[in-house]
């Protein structure tokens, strides 16, 4: 099973900035924790941040074919990218929508999702583990079927 | 560690009723699955399910004390109950809210909680697995302080 | 065939209150109007008043297997009550809406209803005949089939 | 007594199109079944279909001393006619508001009456049987005085 | 000089109905009080009342050629017609709306106009008056070019 | 009879600005043009204008008892002050609401009146006109009882 | 193949009126233009033009087994007839809406149509060559089946 | 004279949870405090606090003939219960609405009551001390008749 | 303790208006009253009303060393005054918001205040002893320190 | 003559996804079928596609002194790019807005383009045949002058 | 060249009240500060403050004639004075507005301006530097012509 | 001190299009004029645009090391961009937001800011004139310190 982790723009800054809402760990820290819990998982782990709305279309685009199923932070685009929306439309490959704050507990501008609509389910709130159970939820319902 | 599960009105009916939309688990399925989990993460369970906004209101009354955490599933509760958004309020127990459907692809009366900006974290989406994974998040949550 | 009965809240003072607007006939009035219909037509009767939201989410919940159908009056949870939608969703049983006013010649916060789009249709504005005009109906559906 | 039944736009076309949603009944069938119904219930029926809103304001204005009373199925009128609810308030006379279909059950546009606020009473989501309910209910009402 | 009076649905009622809101005169009384005013003013009169929006449409459509400006108490159509409001863009005859009755002290729907931008000026709550202070400003505007 | 005139801010500028909106008459030429029409009609004629809200809300609380009625031009008060509707309400002198341009023909801060519902009627668009119509208006009003 | 072109209210003043939007075409003229435009396509036509909603509205109903499709420039009804609506569900032949003028560079009023969602497609902003266009298209798609 | 005051949901943990916004007197503490002033005033007092919102609709239908007046202090339920407004309706005894803390200094969910147009008066903001003003006020308001 | 009560337009005509709505109490009754009151209390009070925004602003920014609270009845520009709320940010003495009618059972503009999120408390619909009532609470609130 | 026509994201995808939507021709298909209408039409075409808002921004300031029109389908750009808006204003080339499904048949996000008003007109729901229809159109328009 | 500063309301507390926001500068400060630039840029300053709408849209008035520009601070006037909007409209003085905080990280009902349409420029958010900036600017457009 | 400019997109057609609206400066007219006055200010100036959004966030990531403060024009990125919001909260270098037009002059779709509130001050509508004046500012507030 291979499972590709997408992220959006300024995820690239996690662990220098604000470290006081968004943790300590830096983005690569939270890739390791994830290849490490896909790895007890069986799942094949594909890695993937960009600041730019087009490269985040083109590679929701190629997962078809590449992956069975996709985690989707995509940040700030989550809330104003009708083009991320129409890219997932068009795949149509199974993502767990994940967000390491609690999105509620902001401003209203982050309380509606452009894509929330289209995911499996949502996980948000729970730091760099978000990611884990996020992963966790998508493998387990792929095998389910 | 004791973690204390809320369930609101009508998820006694689960399994037996839309098993299309909610599927065929019962809640008596469900809870055990989550004694399961609990057991494995050695995290003591308290299980309560009520359809009156009063009991659910009194039952969160007298977390404090008596448990570090709680899963909250107030279902439709979590939209229109203001009560519910006090009692938690009052008792600052931290709690994770679950669904088990992806409440973002049902009706606009269902987006909005009055609950959300409260709580640690959100899952939905996953049926019965949301349960485990909620309890994998805040176990997670409450041991690292 | 049998056709349960469902009252909402403040339904019980009902003759001895605001009579200028609701009339004269006590709900044990309005009973026995509808319990001599009920023989006309055939129809085996269960009657029900409740002041508690989570009580009538009960009731509904019951309705599967004990009713063919029902009459609710939901009164001021029609416009307030999910729950109520809730439970209504996950029985199925056919139901008519009922009111003893026109709500829409009241205020505005009485002009949306929770559950009218689940409903096999409404009556409203005919007193204590909104009743046994909701009771024709719902017979006469039930037998078409 | 003497009631006038007013049918708005499109219902000349019933039966023949969209069976599925409004039944098999054409206009001339319903009809059929309600003069059966006034017989029984002892009252003259005048019989009224347009599809011009100003033709629908005249034959209401010309209700006032030609009948105690009237059923209105405006239809699409219902919603947009500022010209038609000018006329009801003009004569006064009490009418009836019927639909065939539960129109809480579809589009918004179709969830907000501009009469409704002065009709007697409203009867919707019957079908055919919705014309004799609504019969039903206003003879009474006019009988009761 | 040349003035058209057009008037809109229900307005043939005034005089029998609602008296304590419109009062008792006429439309007929309405005329001969505005043909007095306008023959003093040397003022050429032609009078027009329907309760068809199309029919309205079409007066307005010859009043070009035929009159040097109009008078228009649309009423109903006043809140509703985009087709008025096309036809009278069409032809740019000048026109001064009224109103028998003062809109703004009525229900929010007859607040606003889709037609008052385009006049010269609005002249309403003065009862019949209201057609003589409209003639007389008008005529004064036309006079002065 | 007497009639008090009530001008609000910035129409001491009249004729000197803005002329191809507001014509190049003075609030004094009007003024002139009004004394000659009250003149006629034997009124006795009162003119006020002020920059202040203050002043004009004691304008009107001065009204009862030394006149019989007022035209009032409150300006851009006329969409702003709740004070002006509430000394209008404290002493209930019948008046008239004139605009020298047709306010639903400009921006839709100025199509909303704060006043208008108190009013006898209302008077908009035909320049220092406006004034004389409104007087002749109200005359007539107070003459008719 | 047989298509109906359907024209609404004011559409039989083009070319006198307003040429620096509508063109000094007249609607005779436009028939002529679309008439050979019809021959090219071996197309029977069938030309339509009224000022009535109830007109156009029978003239939809009209169409099934009158015609294999329609143009339709609803004008002002486009954006205000519910009617128009129900007929065009009713009929259920297929139609291109059309425009002569982009309907989107105009007042807001009418930018939503209540008949859009229902047409093969749009075609707005082109003149005369609007309806030229919208028969080619409907041609087409009619051929391909 | 008797006087019952009616506690909504929450208010029993008052002083144990949030004292820098509700203060350290428990609802123990309050009804002393309150039973003293009601001494000093010779009023009978009646006490009551629910978590449900039915039990409260019944405790307002037990007031007639039970008590000359209320104080309502129905927490949560203030903005979120038609049922309690409609059982207010019913009962009509003179009541007056409070709240420990500005409910317009806390967030707007709180700043819409369902039946404060149905109070005597308010009384808002000043803690434990809000009651007995709030008993004062209705105390006078009894006697004066 | 040196309290300053501030009133706002109009309430200089209290007792000779509409004494159906705000009884016949005149201005200085009801400063006889508060001061007898305030004699009691042993606070030494200040009395203040304008109808000019202007001078109710300028009254508040002379409060600071002046008074050790105040009670405010802005009265119309409770709801237009951005400028009041100014003042009273600036100087934070601490106010009691007061009205003599309920605000809430009035019309919607009035439901809203500028100011009631910056006061101790309110005290709405008691006629006179809203003063008296506002007086007791911020006295006792200073007292409480 | 030289017309550009313009791709946004998402488009590369065409008939490998979604076909009972979008159809079974690939963009390469549909150049292929617009190419071969530009040559009957002598026009010069050139092709663009991109999933980057920058690009389709530089592509569209590039227009000018290359192209002497354009056809936009901007997908989901056109819903939320205002560069792409600036952009059009900057060039002034004329262009006409293109959509392969009817977009107002979709869902509401999809009913406002952010830059019709700017569009000479609008082609929309034809499927590939948009692109012919849209380039006839233009090649019209321009031809025209 | 001549530029008037006009202050609006509780501008003259500056200094004193709520430092942490306004900073410690008096007006009196910030006038000897913008004074200096004037004197720098050879510009001739007139000096104005008020708590009174009244007053200054009468200090606007009086701009034509004696200042080739201003700079306007019209404080809580900002977003609630139409009079001071006309006033502006009025003179056609050109105009820069200032404040000292960034408004637009304020409360909402201070984000929108009645003005800012109608000035030349904006200036926010520099505090007393606000002034100097506007007076630059102004200076340089004046001298631009 | 080091100070970057960032431009967004469509700022590189400056001077050659528009230029009625935007002057006949090109982006480098308008780099030389500012390095002037940074040269007076004895800053050091970074010059950058771009008409990506991802290219813009990721210029705004690279300020913190490289740059005390930092203009910002971005532009249509100003009014839909989350993610440049985003970066600039990430950095939290402090910035000046500026604008070439009064924004508040054009269409609403540019009255909002997505950075206002994040910003420093705001200046605009004075054309390149408003980067010196912003220059100025930002230098002086980083100064002050």
């Amino acid at each position: 099973m291979r499972i590709c982790v997408l992220n959006g723009p300024n995820l690239n800054l996690l662990g220098q900035r604000e470290p006081e809402i968004y943790g300590r760990a830096t983005l690569a820290d939270i890739e390791r924790l994830v290849r490490d819990s896909a790895r007890e998982l069986s799942v094949e782990l594909e890695w993937f941040q960009t600041n730019h709305e087009g490269a985040l279309v083109e590679a929701i685009q190629q997962l078809e074919g590449r992956a069975d199923g996709a985690l989707l932070n995509a940040a700030a685009l989550t809330h104003t990218s009708l083009a991320v929306r129409d890219a997932l439309l068009a795949v149509q490959v199974p993502f767990v929508e994940l967000h390491l704050s609690n999105i509620f507990a902001r401003e209203p501008a982050r309380h509606h999702s452009l894509v929330a609509d289209l995911a499996v389910g949502i996980v948000a709130g729970f730091g760099p583990q978000s990611y884990v159970l996020a992963l966790q939820a998508l493998a387990g319902r792929l095998r389910a079927g």
